[in-house]
């Protein structure tokens, strides 16, 4: 499996703006090939006053994954027009291959 | 849902010996309530030569995780002999709440 990861550090009080962007977008994610799930996620609040959210989409391959940032749907849903958010600066993007042979699943 | 993560960054050459870490321990997690999944993720080698892992653990809610963190069995786990590894500092935490009206899941 594949874990895509953007970091994404938002400015306190622009949490509904950033969430919306989210909630409004028109996903096709889940018509592509290889698509597990898809999750925002939020955790604390920096020293600055920034949260840290972060997307966390699951693929079943590294492959899946890049397929999907080279289609026209990727594309269209970098372009459209979104709320104003401030950030502290650009996503930080990481994907983790995941060792499947130090998986402890659900009993 | 609630993601516990937590980033190691081991010095390139120690990658069996932190994946023996976890490979060799008993674990207890999926006796727990609320336990969904654990998996160990790697990422891309930084700068310096070090490689970002990171453990990546699924519990139903925030409190079943601490709960897990205050038993015995998470003591017992933090305690034992390790093989020798070289990190470029110490684990680096995050806990992610999901935000389940954000959700995508698979068709």
């Amino acid at each position: 499996m594949f874990i895509a990861m953007n970091h994404f550090l938002v400015k306190a009080g622009y949490e509904s703006a950033f969430e919306e962007i989210w909630r409004s977008r028109d996903s096709k994610l889940h018509e592509f090939e290889g698509f597990v799930s898809f999750e925002m996620l939020k955790a604390h609040e920096d020293e600055d006053g920034f949260i840290l959210y972060a997307s966390h989409a699951v693929w079943t391959t590294r492959e899946a994954f890049e397929g999907w940032t080279k289609s026209d749907q990727f594309k269209a849903s970098h372009r459209r027009p979104k709320p104003k958010v401030e950030y502290k600066g650009p996503p930080r993007f990481v994907g983790f291959e995941t060792l499947e042979d130090l998986s402890i699943p659900k009993e």
